[in-house]
């Protein structure tokens, strides 16, 4: 289930194709796109067979070793709700690319429709590893020098401290083997840095972490962090609450959307203000690029026996593409391996 | 205690000079520049006696009768552990400016000493009305068309649901008194808009509020909003637990911070680009008024029998100027005798 993936072996990623608001015909673009940067990847794109057809014979892919097409009738809508979705939808495309992953058929699967859903799904078909409680949502969030994890997005809206420990262990495992750091430096996110701040999980979770992860290698606990260092590179990994972590990725958008309609609508102003902004588009553009949700996207639903990779629902195209981009990552990596080890090691 | 004042007579607001990171001279400055603003201002000013006479030797106002100076031996530091201070400093100026408040000398306070030490003194001095569990603060954030109240700000980082629906009754009072909207939309910061969404505290607040505020007047309550909200205007009042409110808030912060760090490393690599700063620097300096947060700064202490407004411990003249101004402005308004009318008509 968890079978690793060097970089020149095949990698099998199953996508499903019909999740999230975007068409299946932009899910699609996106899957040839991640063909054409992978070389060894093979994807399975699950949805119905008869729409997928029509779209790739739109699109200018002819390698059908490239990918293979299954069938799934029904779709999870976004409104769904996760309990009805479980009980009534095993045939549905999210449940599919979950069972592909889960028969090892797959090493990794992505989907951007409904979250909780493919949380309740994935936990249901995939199980979490012994000495996990809960999977976590990890999403990667731009900072000033790169990125930082931000854990848990909205999973969990209620954690308790050993939660919050079990998130930390899992996110210092992602981004050492994905994104390359040696040492992660994981903190806690709370509302100041003294010990006597915060609600009483966190400063629980502090003291664990203190306790179990001061002799250990590999991970460098630096205690509490504040909204604000969210995306000032303090961080590797930043573990939360789901309530926590996800009004702040929220409110970062709001405000990145407050301040770009504030541009806009004041170089919008005159003739000379929007000759300006044809002078600065270039430097703006190479901003945008920096800090845009939409290169990071592709979050990991952490804790699972296999690879789930949760996309934006209203990711589009290049979104997508990033999602699947993640997955690849990941099952080169073989971050569930890594993180059973680690919590063999630490949890159980 | 809560006696009111209207525009034309007299408002005498007591603040604590000593406060906060800036130095006394700075808040010296505000208060002359707050003097100038409001003709029927009188202020207490309260610290050290000889500092603050050598630094307003040093400034070029003359008027004695404006202001009254009040000598305190002592400050509560920032890093002073609020249970500790409320024993240990009762000849503070802060603890001195909450007692005028509650001798009636003063209509309202300003300090921008520690958060958690102001909350517990202000309950111990002036306590909470009747009805009212525990005082909350709200802060307004700039929005796209304006601002928003954002309530609990961090004084409470666990709340009940009844909690919550007294901070809604609370800061939809302020938003109507003070930034004169009429029946202001109030809303309940979640993780969703769904009503299955969010921690069993905010769906059952949920309840609360649609049940109790469905047929009177004064409030709209509008449901769940989320994150990205905050900045939309489509809320005047959102409320929260302190832990989400603080997260959501330097969140922002650190948001803004990243894009204007972003901004100005692209604007500063060639001198082409230098000199386009240089022309558009008058247009970003007018988007950095629009949301800037000094210009929001003075946070309300809602819930306590008087009027407590905490600046931000950094802010410089300009922050402590507002956070004046936002107390003049509840005195003159009369807020603690309006949240006691709405407090005894609608929670007891």
């Amino acid at each position: 289930m968890t079978s690793g993936a060097n970089a020149d072996s095949k990698t099998t990623v199953a996508l499903d194709v019909m999740s999230g608001d975007d068409s299946p015909r932009s899910r699609i673009r996106a899957a040839v796109k991640a063909l054409k940067r992978y070389s060894s990847l093979h994807l399975l794109l699950v949805g119905d067979r008869q729409l997928i057809e029509g779209y790739l014979s739109d699109i200018d892919y002819s390698d059908r070793s490239r990918y293979t097409l299954i069938h799934a009738n029904k779709t999870v809508a976004m409104h769904d709700k996760p309990s009805l979705a479980l009980r009534g939808k095993k045939d549905s495309s999210m449940w599919k690319v979950l069972e592909l992953v889960s028969t090892g058929e797959a090493q990794a699967c992505v989907s951007a429709g409904n979250t909780g859903a493919l949380m309740a799904m994935g936990r249901y078909v995939l199980k979490t590893f012994a000495g996990i409680d809960r999977p976590a949502i990890a999403a990667s969030v731009p900072t000033v020098n790169g990125s930082t994890l931000l854990m848990d997005m909205g999973a969990n809206v209620d954690c308790t401290s050993m939660h919050l420990y079990q998130f930390a262990i899992m996110g210092a495992q992602l981004a050492a083997s994905v994104h390359g750091v040696e040492s992660p430096k994981v903190a806690l996110l709370n509302i100041g840095t003294e010990e006597m701040k915060g609600n009483e999980q966190v400063r629980l979770a502090h003291h664990l972490l203190l306790e179990k992860l001061e002799v250990q290698q590999g991970l460098d606990y630096i205690g509490f962090v504040e909204g604000h260092d969210i995306f000032s590179s303090r961080a590797d990994v930043i573990v939360c609450d789901g309530f926590a972590g996800n009004v702040a990725l929220k409110t970062g958008e709001g405000v990145a959307n407050l301040v770009r309609d504030g541009l806009r609508s004041i170089f919008q102003r005159s003739l000379l203000n929007r000759f300006l902004y044809f002078l600065i588009s270039p430097l703006l553009k190479e901003l945008n690029r920096k800090i845009d949700p939409v290169l990071h996207n592709g979050a990991s639903l952490l804790g699972l026996q296999g690879i789930v990779i949760k996309s934006h629902g209203g990711a589009d195209e290049e979104g997508f593409y990033r999602a699947i981009c993640q997955a690849v990552q990941e099952a080169q990596n073989d971050v569930p391996a890594k993180i059973a080890q680690e919590v063999e090691e630490r949890l159980l």
